[in-house]
């Protein structure tokens, strides 16, 4: 039997494991699993979903660090995010990475270092994330969703000041930060999301909802990105991808809304879940710049 | 006893080992070493340099792609390069990313797939790389060297068209093609290049000499240059970071050269050694754009 929906999680006896969410009642959202089935084996190879459960204390990242070779992200990937940060709809995919370390998990929070606080423009994105299940180069769009072992919901967490004004032009010092790209709260295999181009998905802060669009709406869909990506580079099982975030960031309203210390994110994605994530303000590093 | 010249390699009996390279002659070069000392356990923790030796068939990436968890790279650290392609000279580092499946041998081949061959416009970028020894997190400038275990030699391979012109104005896809960041020969001890900033850099292309320079014009030196990443950011054990090209690349010349099929690539930086790697367009994947 395959997973459904692909927990990594804290247990009550402290140790982490692997499972499979029992969702609770009629939700989607893993978030609100109480306990997972748990899975032996390589999930990019051979496993098994076994009957023993265990408790869910904390969810994690649904993949270790050790388990993602690389994180790519789209920018400009949702036409009316493009016109609200004044950028043109681009003609093939706008590609950034982030570092591994940038990773962070469903409830983890938001660390806002030194500085990123300097210019306070620290802003969220929820995006629809890919998780590639097994190598992938040079593939065509028609086969593309054969490598995608199934899909989260991230936040591609950004530092307008450092993307755009003070990084030469290169959005990466903006995007880099600890805990910058949380992500989860599953991955939903893609058995389930055989439509990844028909999911809406939204931002509340503190209960106020920000963004909120339909997956419809990409420029490049996760077929087309996938084939775009393999040209002459191979993906592999691990790589996540972080597809692009829709209108209704910070920098695009009006006024301009930056996350302050305390806010709370919460980004879902129809049929895949939620992810809620607690913005800290770092107070004792210091900022060298 | 700790490692001089770190080799990952084939040996004769097929099996791939770590070792420390014995250097014949006067050479500073690991890549003519012809045996090294094998080196057992973990050289980011408890190693051992052996009395045993192996012969060397062929050189390895001195790290293989699980040991690296990011790949950065700057842009525009040297001054003149900077000028050469019409760029300001950075205020901060400028920072991207490359895939692990970027990082080559140093004597792999660098395969130039479709898609970079449409507009002809691949370039070397012979660069200082160093190799991250233990976490750093908001590292001084004064304690940044460290927290490097060593330093390497890379080509930060670039198409200049997808860098520039089709990729949004984010130089991602110009730099991401499989094997399109050869490093080596060897991960050269930091207790033996104690100063980083004093190193002749070059490159040859089928033997004449295209690129010529001294680490000491980096605009961000390697200390800097840790010190900005590692704010808010771990930097890992096994990172690598390009730390930026001077000038003489293809684009910068009259007439611009553009590598080729066949073309020979080599780079050398003085104490570190070299590595060698060969054009090869592919042939047989399709563009798909």
């Amino acid at each position: 039997m395959s997973f459904s929906r692909l927990v990594r999680f804290i247990s009550t006896d402290g140790k982490i494991y692997v499972g499979d969410a029992i969702l609770p009642g009629s939700t989607y959202d893993a978030r609100k699993a109480t306990h997972a089935k748990i899975i032996t084996g390589d999930v990019f190879g051979e496993y098994k979903v076994t009957s023993e459960t265990k408790a869910i204390k904390k969810l994690l990242a649904p993949l270790a660090w050790e388990q993602i070779p690389t994180v790519r992200l789209l920018g400009l990937n949702y036409a009316k995010h493009a016109i609200e940060i004044k950028m043109p709809k681009p003609a093939y995919p706008v590609l950034f990475f982030k570092p591994i370390t940038a990773i962070g998990g469903p409830t983890d929070i938001i660390p806002v270092p030194k500085i990123a606080q300097i210019d306070n423009e620290t802003d969220y994105e929820c995006e629809l994330v890919i998780v590639i299940g097994k190598k992938a180069l040079n593939v065509s769009e028609a086969d593309a969703l054969d490598y995608v072992l199934g899909y989260a919901v991230g936040n591609d967490v950004s530092q307008r000041a450092w993307q755009i004004k003070k990084g030469g032009g290169q959005w990466s010092v903006g995007k880099m930060f600890d805990g910058w790209a949380p992500f989860g709260p599953a991955i939903v295999s893609s058995k389930i999301i055989t439509n990844p181009q028909n999911l809406r998905i939204s931002t509340k802060i503190n209960g106020q909802t920000v963004q909120s669009e339909n997956t419809s709406d990409q420029i490049f869909g996760v077929a087309k990105t996938i084939a775009f990506l393999s040209q002459g580079t191979t993906l592999l099982p691990g790589d996540v991808i972080f597809t692009g975030t829709p209108s209704g960031v910070g920098m695009g309203r009006t006024p301009q809304y930056w996350l302050r210390n305390g806010d709370v994110v919460e980004i879902e994605l129809e049929n895949v879940g939620s992810i809620v994530n607690k913005v800290v303000y770092e107070k004792d590093t210091k900022a060298k710049l």
